[in-house]
């Protein structure tokens, strides 16, 4: 089948060996797929992954273990899990100590005709929402995350740092819940876009440490982010860190406890709320789509997403 | 008067400039004082500090605008606020933005014959609890700050990394709430002590990264400390992190996101409950004590404090 895969280097290949269909899964036709920082951060050799890349995506169901499924157009979460290991039974089953994770670690992904998944991962896509929405389901999901971890009240003074991908749909999620949020970004044309969507903005080049946010979330993907985040943070306020960057960076965390700062760590969230939220118009996702290219220009399309300041590159398949 | 003081060098100065006392303020005969990692990082550029050193102390009230303080003995918490910044007023004076610090900003310290802090600031010690316990109600108390941030039940799985000063009083303090309680440190003669208490030990060469502590709190001081605390913690686990160092240390911490882990910096702490900790004889303190020396050999005190395995050295006044 044809598939974009990464083995030292990133290469379209138009004959991928199909991967076996384990017992239990279900095989999806991919429709469209997303490409995130984490799929170019793999590609710096982040999780130092081997295989097809790619995890956000919408697709129909070809064959099932569940007959309801086959033919219904579907997202799916990234985490394969056992069910069986200290985690998975404590309710943690996104920390699956022997999980595999799509198109990230041992498992292949989304950039290709077909991909595997077992049929509890998945989540049916409701007809009010297109492809182009139902692809952004994943991120959504781990902005959504976030609400999950801490909670807004309408006087939290929120700052998101990153005007990128995530920090975007970060920023229109948290709004949801009335408190005010700031953006604070590096593109004119993307904070104009929020002003639009009435979350204030401001130039991370005009910003300077004020130690007076209740939350920052850093969304900057840049080990830089965590710095510029500690700069504005309150005392006994909260970071919530939502970038996985590959490289380390020298840091000083003496501002952590000086100003007893709380840093939470927030990866995958919940398809549900993503989905109910696109559905009912909630989040703005066509202002957030910079390109569509085949799966064949697959190689092109990530060195696309890899610019500066471009926001989500689709792949039709 | 006679003071220890850091001014690009640490000197022992005979006649020290008694400084004014402030309206308000209370003078202090300082009987005995503590040495603290923090002093130590001061002498390596912590903070830029310059001036008499030293936080820790217990000493007889000469002259207070509070009448029923003077003769008595006293020690004191170490911020001084000015009760109405935005955190004053949202109570959090430790906190307070205007604050100076005994020995560390811009308010000099305990290592003197006479030391200046608002009554308001002032604990009288009991008699049960004599002069060097009474030096460690400050560190104690930094100890009992946890508490104060997490809750922690009898199955919590919690290990303290360090078995320096704070990494002792820590664990005993945590192991007051019946949690078990394992400490991680360097020197068998430490983790000995703590077996004595019936406290776990492990010697850290035979450590190795685990992932299923509840609770890692770091009492190191030393950037490595949070990288083997991040190789302890479960996921969505907490690190506490106590240890203030002056250097920067290349981390990483995609860690911290990919399995949720929160961090939270903990500092200054409840001079109540740890004065009531040593009445009560909850914390042995006299094995924690190393050296004993006089104010005039305040430079070889320090220096006996800076050695590997040094825990507690004393300043009589």
């Amino acid at each position: 089948m044809r598939a974009l895969r990464f083995n030292d280097s990133l290469t379209y290949d138009p004959s991928h060996p199909e991967p076996p269909l384990a017992e239990g899964n279900t095989l999806i036709a991919v429709q469209t797929a997303g490409i995130c920082s984490t799929d170019l951060e793999i590609c710096r050799g982040y999780m130092g992954f081997k295989g097809i890349l790619g995890h956000e995506f919408v697709g129909k169901v070809l064959e099932s273990p569940a007959q309801s499924l086959v033919g219904k157009r579907v997202c799916g979460e990234i985490n394969v899990v056992c069910g069986q290991c200290d985690l998975c039974q404590a309710g943690l089953p996104t920390h699956c100590r022997n999980r595999s994770v799509l198109g990230i670690l041992n498992h292949h992904g989304a950039f290709a005709e077909r991909l595997r998944l077992p049929a509890a991962n998945l989540h049916v896509v409701p007809d009010s929402v297109d492809n182009e929405q139902a692809v952004f389901v994943e991120p959504l999901a781990a902005a959504f995350q976030i609400l999950n971890q801490i909670k807004l009240e309408p006087h939290t003074r929120v700052t998101v740092l990153g005007d990128g991908r995530l920090g975007l749909l970060v920023a229109q999620v948290l709004r949801t819940t009335g408190a005010p949020v700031r953006v604070i970004g590096r593109h004119p044309a993307k904070l104009a876009l929020c002003e639009q969507w009435s979350i204030r903005s401001q130039l991370q080049a005009n910003t300077e440490a004020r130690l007076d946010q209740d939350v920052v979330v850093d969304c900057t993907g840049s080990a830089a982010g965590f710095e510029l985040a500690m700069g504005l943070v309150r005392p006994r306020g909260t970071i919530v860190l939502k970038s996985t960057v590959a490289a380390g960076k020298a840091l000083n965390l003496a501002p952590l406890v000086i100003d007893e700062v709380t840093v939470i760590g927030s990866r995958c969230g919940p398809f549900g709320e993503a989905i109910q939220a696109l559905a009912a118009g909630n989040i703005d996702i066509a202002p957030l789509i910079q390109g569509r290219m085949p799966l064949e220009e697959g190689v092109a399309a990530m060195n696309l997403a890899s610019q500066p300041g471009v926001l989500k590159v689709l792949i039709n398949i």
